[in-house]
């Protein structure tokens, strides 16, 4: 476990800390919408799925919840919150309002998360005992059967690493001046799909290990839409708009084309019908529940260009920063802005084919 | 819980953070001494006294230790290591080799505390998933019946805040002109004291709810020999000498008089014996073994003046920082330094008057 772990950790690429203007907790609203929104569908499922002994004598006494990839606040909060109330709810359908158990959430990021500004942040007034675990969620990070709820917000599509084939020479999937395969040869795509295949079984198999009989696992997953080729998707142009502006400080002189070879975005945008095909092939929890969720809009509107400048920066400022150096940040984002603007950023923040979707997945009987 | 919680941790003193000189992880050596020299009498207290359904059928699948007071390693993660050797043999010992748990560690200490040091600390190899639990360990922090095994070392000196009488004016245990209290008038003493029962009561308290019957507490205690006067004790001296300094500085005009009467050092060295009385007061633990440690020796010498200067400054170097600013900490302990040299620092790190005890308390049964 634990060498396999420092060699992902090495490969860690953390939101924004802090709390200043590009950081994550500040950019991350729309997220927070999609988290509200789905509030009811959560209670929903776990008035009707949750399975965790409320027939027999002895119902818990203690219910664990587990946050994968849950960056420094808030909308871990929220969601917790969210999970919280419904568990609650859960109990007192089952005629066991006397017997609501304590509630332990472990906050799960990367080894380089800032758990200190995590542990800062979180609400004072609280109705749980809370910890921190840090760690590759694609490996093992909890004992056996010790979680009855996890649950992962816009995480899953950031892979454990970059497939080693796409920043190799030699590979028929090297991807020269592009730093994302939505928009690239076959075989990067592969490669891409690959990676996110073998990150996928390996998450749902430490699951497996980790979560009780019966517990459940929600998921909100960033996403493009079934039958959808990666590079109509709004949210991988998105990506690959990286590419193009780095490419033009390469021509600048400002960049490396060496350095943008050997950069990639390391996510991949799956469709709901790949999670489904992942878990199937996994074959310890039962999908559910898959299901599309509406297009974000804050207050109303779609995200502008500003807006959304600010999420993907704040989402891979940090990665740019470690690969490229703080000097090229600024001016990287700019060309960013100017090129969305160009190209009507509706047309990247609202195209139907990149998808947020919610998945309920149920941890089958041990055979 | 949490209003209590919050009101504490504005009173948090954290150990000094990072790596440089001054860092506590740098400057903790004598405390490693004691915590291998402990080894021993652990796993002995671990064969004897653990008692968690081994004759059952089922010993728990998880076996849950917290660290109280971790600060940023590497103690935190011997300390941890000797435990779970101890535990590892008494399974074996009750013939239960095949049986042996997966382990679940949780560090905790206050949210101030640089846990995300801690968690880059943390041995990439190692028998256990980690947690980080930011939190005063004299409030709740664990769900119910979840822990089997609690560890402090050098922490449960630290109160939970200064007693409010010593900074009130128009009491009687005002402390002025000091910030300790074993040179000071009766009225501070006992006002320390009352704090201290306090906080041992409420550590107790929040434990009997946490530890499973059966489970242990190990605790190193930095204190004072049965039947002496605090005044008397090397370690008391070694504290009261930075008001003897800051007073100095008031003099000189760098420190403001004001200020150092309304600072205080919040420790108390207890002795064994009142250790002792607040667990029989609280009565969920018996007391298994109480036993005074050897005085350390590193390397087969006392501290001398530069090394428990180190110790001083990396314990209350960021107190003082907080106090009084940065900019007197240099100046404060060079003299604290002279001070020391002029008075024999020997007299002061090996009076045999303060000591270190091992405490082993076990979770009685719940009536």
């Amino acid at each position: 476990m634990e060498e396999e772990e420092r060699g992902k950790l090495s490969l860690a690429y953390p939101m924004n800390s802090g709390d200043g203007p590009y950081s994550y907790a500040n950019t991350s609203v729309s997220q927070r919408v999609v988290i509200d929104f789905t509030k009811e569908l959560v209670q929903k499922e776990v008035a009707e799925k949750l399975d965790i002994g409320f027939s027999s004598t002895s119902p818990p006494k203690a219910f664990s919840i587990a946050d994968l990839g849950c960056s420094v606040g808030p909308n871990t909060f929220s969601a917790v919150e969210n999970i919280i109330e419904a568990v609650e709810l859960k109990f007192e359908s089952e005629g066991l309002a006397s017997k609501i158990p304590e509630f332990q959430v472990f906050f799960n990021d990367h080894t380089s998360n800032d758990f200190n500004m995590l542990f800062k942040n979180i609400p004072p007034i609280r109705r749980y005992y809370a910890a921190g675990v840090p760690g590759s969620f694609y490996s093992r990070i909890f004992p056996e059967a010790s979680l009855h709820f996890v649950h992962s917000s816009f995480s899953i599509h950031w892979l454990s690493q970059v497939p080693k084939e796409v920043i190799d020479k030699s590979s028929p999937a090297w991807n020269k001046g592009r730093v994302y395969y939505s928009n690239s040869p076959d075989e990067v795509i592969k490669a891409y799909k690959a990676q996110y295949e073998k990150d996928m079984e390996e998450l749902l198999q430490a699951r497996a290990q980790e979560v009780v009989c019966g517990g459940l696992m929600v998921f909100i997953i960033l996403g493009i839409a079934n039958g959808v080729n990666p590079f109509e998707a709004g949210g991988n142009r998105g990506f690959d708009l990286i590419g193009s502006c780095l490419m033009d400080m390469v021509k600048k002189g400002i960049v490396s084309e060496e350095k943008v070879d050997s950069f990639n975005i390391p996510t991949y945008l799956m469709t709901p019908q790949e999670f489904e095909a992942a878990v199937k092939r996994n074959g310890s929890f039962s999908a559910e529940r898959i299901e599309v969720l509406p297009h974000v809009k804050v207050n109303g509107a779609s995200l502008n260009a500003h807006q959304l400048t600010y999420c993907v920066r704040s989402t891979l400022g940090q990665l740019i920063k470690q690969e490229f150096g703080e000097e090229i940040v600024d001016e990287l984002f700019d060309l960013y802005l100017k090129k969305l603007e160009e190209i009507d950023p509706s047309s990247i923040a609202e195209a139907e084919k990149t998808i947020s979707f919610l998945a309920v997945l149920k941890r089958k009987p041990s055979q």
